[in-house]
């Protein structure tokens, strides 16, 4: 079954606004150094000054750009991290070796004017392919940046990192931990195009005050990811620089040590709200997005196969405008689930719009149409297919394809 | 490699106003029979009052309709047939029993009015899913076709055939046969949306005068539709109907007994020419297309590899709304050949627009942009994509993502 953010988590509180800098010991800050030429805030630096366990996961697209090669690199040798860089407006992305000297250069500024070992640092990119990084630039910007850190800097970086982003993702929340403490998990993300499974041009940046350690918080980050999002699209698009980094510096007193751990699963919880919660949030600002759309796919005989049917049916392009539309098209529906290559009985399938049977054992009912009109109404929408074939599920978050994803992507020029 | 229709076939010629009546023997005509709200023709009967050796390749989409069902079967008891009944406007899919009893029905009215057997009649629809056939609208139009057969009937069929398309899709053509003789090849298509690889909402008709076993002929067909309409994606949705027909009569005094036959090689020139020129108009007709694509693989390890990445290409939408926009945003190219499971060699890869490279191994280069910009003006645009990995090769045809397609398919209802 896929995420349910509705469930309420006994314990756990959203912290009104919340962010990276949310949690103790974590520090950012953003400048204008002037990669984009608009302005507006195009790096930051987020620094833990004692350290932190940190684990990341990368994309796995074969292009996969300079900034993330290194960190992965970065992260092999040395699990204890103390600062990230991060530039909006460029990828540095299909840009050689120049482009990795360049990401390498980055760190190296960072770890001068933070005076701090260069091995502790991790860095980032997104926008544009194809163009190697202003070094100069970074330079002024990593020097303004390292000025300014702040215990209130989290909002500034996560206006930094947007591109085609309309708002700024972050959050925190605070989860009541054994022995009177309090874990906190902040986090911020960027992305609305470029958005697939196995991540997409989609970064996100978690921090927390627990204590773990590396190899539980990498199965923990690799387990959330798949629940978060890797269960998301916008136009199944996969992109060259998805990153997910999650920094903990065991600021809060709680000391996570293994899985028995009775705040292991309070944690865990906290992990994966914050996880779910961004990338819910960059579907919602998915390039043109009016809906919110969940395609949930039940009773399947294996969770491959409802993972396959979902996507198939998020990422058709006939079926997200009819959405667009709000036009109860369940034809379109059908006819992406039919185009799977798995054996897929058509005269089991059932359709549901919210609670509304549209579909059942692959033909189209008489449903109420003044209820199902209601629906639209709202951003949030849900399908639910029922292949009534065994007990698997799995869901996908999406938005429609509308008329503003197309002026987006086409019409406004990098 | 891909088809290309500008290498001269020696012999063969454009019948101007050619279409599949243009083949003595075949007989068609069409009819408003109220399908179509709008007055146009929603109905049309092909006829071959002789009968025809007629082969059939049909959608493997698993909600295939109730007349693709109908048809494959009768193709599989009956490989003569005299007559084909069409309808647009309602696809007769997903409409269970009822459906499949319509579309029998469908025949059975067919027979009674041409006055033949019920075994020599196939039904093909187009249009909404999920709306069962108004039968008594379909006998009405079924006499009234009946009445009007003519040998000009060809272009009505065409037209009758419609639905979001914005043209008639037709053609004949002639090869000079051993012997003196001539071999006529016409067709007509419908298809605009739902097209994808494996057939999509795409009818396809054809008509011959050559004489040919319906094994030979079979053989043709399959391979013939591989490199013609399973080479073509509008926006990556596979449909429901999709049927291509090919029907042999025999009237051009021209008989194939086998591959060794001295005009074997004559006929699968005009078949092929014709379905791939109904293949193109299908992509020229792409819903909102403004542009008309062809992404060729060159040099990778197989054709397997080349034709995913080809498709990974011509599907995404990133790079589909570039071309809509005239940018040649390549990162978006990388990013879609990037996702790839298979093991790609990013420093590898050659792009080229047109004869322009634009990338080399992997990183944007300086290119001419005044020549560029020219390639822009153009209808049809190239890209090649060079692996240098093997030999292997695979083309595909699509068209942009405009601003149209998304009125078409979501704010135009139906």
């Amino acid at each position: 079954m896929g995420p349910d953010l509705k469930k309420p988590n006994i314990g756990l509180e959203v912290i009104s606004n919340g962010t990276i800098t949310t949690v103790d010991g974590f520090y950012a800050a953003a400048d204008h150094c002037g990669i984009k030429g608009s302005g507006k805030p195009d790096i930051c630096i987020i620094y833990a000054p004692h350290g932190a366990v940190c684990s990341g996961v990368f994309t796995t697209n074969a292009f996969i750009a300079a900034p993330a090669v290194v960190s992965r690199e970065q992260l092999k040798k040395n699990g204890t991290i103390k600062a990230l860089v991060i530039n909006s407006g460029i990828a540095n992305a299909c840009t050689g070796k120049q482009g990795h000297i360049n990401a390498k250069k980055t760190g190296e500024l960072a770890a001068r004017y933070l005076e701090i070992g260069k091995d502790g640092i991790l860095v980032s990119s997104t926008g544009v392919i194809g163009k190697q990084l202003p070094m100069e630039k970074i330079e002024k910007g990593i020097a303004g940046c390292s000025k300014k850190l702040s215990a209130n800097g989290g909002h500034s970086a996560a206006r930094a990192i947007m591109t085609t982003d309309t708002a700024e993702k972050e959050i925190a929340v605070k989860i009541k931990a054994a022995g009177g403490k309090e874990i906190i998990v902040g986090g911020i993300a960027k992305g609305s195009g470029m958005i697939e499974p196995d991540m997409a041009t989609m970064l996100a940046f978690l921090t927390t005050n627990a204590g773990i350690s590396k190899v539980l918080l990498d199965e923990l980050l690799l387990e959330g990811t798949r629940e978060s999002f890797n269960r998301i699209t916008v136009d199944g698009c996969e992109s060259t620089n998805d990153t997910v980094l999650v920094f903990a510096n065991s600021t809060g007193g709680v000391e996570i040590k293994n899985k028995g751990d009775e705040n292991y699963l309070k944690f865990r919880d906290g992990l994966f709200y914050v996880l779910k919660d961004l990338a819910r949030k960059i579907v919602m600002d998915g390039e043109g997005a009016t809906k919110f759309i969940e395609i949930e796919v039940i009773n399947a005989e294996n969770s491959a196969i409802a993972r396959e049917l979902a996507y198939k049916v998020a990422n058709s392009n006939l079926f997200k405008t009819a959405v667009f539309g709000s036009d109860l098209n369940w034809g379109r529906i059908n006819a992406a689930l039919g185009s799977t290559r798995n054996n897929l009985d058509p005269d089991k399938v059932d359709i549901y719009f919210g609670r509304i049977m549209i579909v059942k054992n692959g033909t189209g009912i008489e449903y109420d149409r003044d209820a199902a009109g209601k629906s639209w109404e709202g951003r949030e929408i849900k399908f639910v297919i029922d292949l009534k074939s065994g007990g698997a599920g799995f869901s996908v978050w999406t938005s429609d394809l509308s008329l503003d994803y197309i002026k987006i992507n086409a019409l406004y020029h990098n």
